[in-house]
């Protein structure tokens, strides 16, 4: 049950009803009235607005009982979420006054000239004299949103909003988003190209799968600024960031387990990928129609890169057979697929990161008899593997070192950063992941991709701190 | 002869050379040093930043002789108008602090699952509760930047990025700058609609004649925001605000005028279309080829449109014919095309708008015994031509009412507007137009194009100051 403090604008006709009369009502439908604003106060009626916290599931009943009452017009309902959405969640500053000719004339014309030529004899200018080496584009087209699927690119905004909030509140990134009004591959990598000059890297959101695997490779080719699609990847390197810590716990290593992933879209393909770069011998991705083994013929591209890997197992069947002996269980799939008999099957001192949205692949309450480390992608849980722990560092990284792209090390580098934000003395089945509010795993996630990408060649300026 | 602040990083060998040299050599060629930062002090060298003021032609000998001092290592050379670009101009910023949890849950997941959802059921709720109700895009393809022509897109950012500037400091509007690596004329149209989702409004910037017209009036019939093309409009709507009350100063009026408008492209196209909507009944449009006349055949479009006007004379010739006898000239083409004599011919107390960048068509010294009101596009003389007069209280009127587009009769409100800034009894030959520093115009030119936006049916929100 989750409270919600909702505000109700109401306007009352004096000789119908008392406000009296509207606070008993709100008091016996289970809502607590914490403040009330005059709006308007006339001869025959007056305006209110009335702060009310009331649990979510009572929320329907105060209202429809004040509609009922006679005497009272309902204007409008608005709660702390929507009114924390007024407006939108993002605005551009000046980064300087322009506070007379002078100032103009040197920010704007005649003097931006000078700049202006300056880049144009030499493009790599950008970097000092624009937005460029700050600034990140969050680009959806809308058609992957949360578990709400594909509701197109005005419904995407505040999603990109609020991480464009996350990027410069954690990392000082400047983030803007785009929302582009259309689902056609070649049109979305096309576009993104021709608005890429002014941004220092592109963040690709909510891009459904398969789409979203042609379209970062290609930008990541033709580009060469980071292009970082966080569905995959974010979500991946928090999962091995745990994972470094669930073994630690447990007492294994990556080369001796058994791994089974289930859901092989977007962010599955990259734990995959991920898992492998780490060290995994014995994997074992399983999508809706079963496990996909060495071997196997698949028309998804990815499925058919999996199928040729070495550390990718022969056994097929199911979710059910893959999970009997499996010492990790990883899930980015749907609620509800395993029970407590499933997870028992699984080896000794198991580990479960039970990921789906909004509900885990098996409740914390069926799972934990049965296993020793368990993690949820909710923030109600221990645990949480959270992406918000990945890109503002990254990007903080990426953007400092002028990456020319984020390759596989710089990713690793990334989760073994968040790892290490964990303390062995800390570390135990309940902790093994950081908030997303300790102040280390930015700093430490920069410095860590930073070093990656210096020594695999892809960053083209060393930052100060590093030299 | 202009001014500058420049800082010199130097490096000083101190067997070789010590600081009282240094200064005495900048002494010499003419600087003046301001102030002096030690960076690094060792034992065999030093190295200082040294601000110098010099004026701009002295400059590149007090570099030089420092360079050919021995013992003196010049590192850098910034000036302030480099120094005020470092970084970029503009920076995104949210609008509210994460601080906890709490927070996190109501901007981003999963609260901000519920106000995705609403938008998507509601589409025109993004203008509530995303930023597009206060966010423009400011969108070049750098083909037609300043006076430097086609200087790409990279090197575009800075002017775009100091008209974002503006739009925030003197219109509260939120601007971002967009820099289009493609300089195909449907290929902008599309990428323009495709991003369009998170604007309110587009400002078309510094793209070059005659693809900016096809560009601009695809886009104001594809798309329900609005969209303007400041180097036709802005510049068009000062000039008419100019001549408004250019002509209360000489007591003619709009009919009875016969106006030369010289440099028929971006800017002179949107200034002839204006005039003829101003009730100007007598005009002669010039451009390299001489007089643009009253059934002529021309291949450009808008020539073709304004041969077809019968407001439009059938003299033929060039444009020392074109100006005999004319009332005002209207010039927006290149510098030192007429003389004192040519202006002489005139009819008397004659207006000229010598608007070409960065010298104008006249020099002001050679056009004032002959003209009665003088104005050009620069800072340095009186009756400065700017548009900066125009695009930050245009988009503040057009974002407010949520105007579907920017037409005509709201143009034409803004420019009286502008006009109506210089009262009666400040008017003269030497003020006809507001300073961009005057904190009137931003409010009267709102208020006239939310006006005129309300009575021509474009708006599509009563903004509360108008119900």
């Amino acid at each position: 049950m989750s409270y919600n403090s909702i505000i109700i604008r109401m306007e009352l006709d004096h000789a119908t009803v008392d406000f009296g009369q509207v606070a008993a009502i709100i008091s016996k439908t289970g809502g607590d009235i914490t403040s009330i604003d005059m709006i308007r106060s006339g001869q025959d009626s007056s305006v209110r607005d009335v702060t009310v916290d009331a649990s979510d599931s009572l929320e329907p009943q105060i209202i429809s009982s004040l509609r009922e009452m006679k005497g009272i017009k309902v204007i409008n309902v608005s709660d702390r979420t929507f009114l924390a959405h007024l407006g939108g969640k993002i605005s551009t500053q000046p980064r300087l006054a322009i506070k007379n000719r002078d100032d103009l004339s040197r920010v704007y014309t005649p003097g931006v000239a000078r700049v202006c030529t300056s880049i144009h004899e030499n493009p790599h200018k950008a970097y000092s004299l624009t937005i460029k080496r700050n600034t990140v584009a969050v680009i959806s087209d809308g058609t992957a949103v949360l578990g709400l699927g594909d509701i197109g690119p005005h419904a995407a905004a505040p999603v990109m909003e609020g991480k464009a909030m996350l990027f410069k509140q954690l990392a000082d990134v400047d983030a803007f988003p785009i929302c582009l009004d259309t689902k056609d591959t070649e049109e979305i990598i096309r576009t993104i190209k021709v608005i890429s000059p002014i941004f220092g890297g592109i963040n690709l959101e909510d891009i459904s799968s398969p789409r979203c695997f042609e379209i970062e490779s290609r930008l990541v080719d033709e580009l060469d600024i980071p292009i970082f699609h966080d569905d995959q990847h974010g979500t991946a390197v928090v999962v091995i960031a745990g994972l470094i810590n669930a073994l630690k716990v447990v007492g294994k290593r990556m080369e001796q387990i058994r791994v089974v992933v289930n859901g092989i879209g977007a962010a599955g393909v990259s734990i995959c990928k991920m898992l492998l770069a780490a060290g995994v011998k014995s994997l074992v991705p399983v999508d809706r129609d079963g496990i996909i083994f060495r071997g196997g013929d698949y028309a998804h591209p990815m499925w058919k890169w999996l199928a040729e890997k070495p550390q990718v197992e022969t056994q097929q069947g199911d979710l059910k057979d893959a999970i009997c002996g499996a010492d990790v269980f990883i899930g980015v799939s749907r609620g509800g697929l395993l029970t407590g008999e499933d997870v028992k099957k699984m080896a000794a001192n198991s580990i479960v990161f039970a990921m789906a949205n909004p509900h885990p692949e098996i409740e914390p309450e069926e799972a934990l008899p049965h296993v020793r480390v368990f993690a949820t992608g909710r923030s109600d849980y221990p645990n949480q593997i959270n992406n918000v722990l990945v890109f503002p560092g990254l990007f903080r990284g990426a953007l400092d070192c002028r990456a020319s792209r984020i390759n596989e090390p710089m990713k690793l580098a990334a989760a073994r950063a968040i790892a290490s934000v964990v303390y062995e003395n800390e570390l135990n089945e309940h902790y093994i992941i950081p908030s997303i509010f300790n102040d280390q795993v930015v700093a430490k996630v920069r410095k860590a991709v930073i070093e990656a990408a210096i020594l695999t060649g892809v960053a083209r300026r060393t930052p100060p701190d590093f030299r």
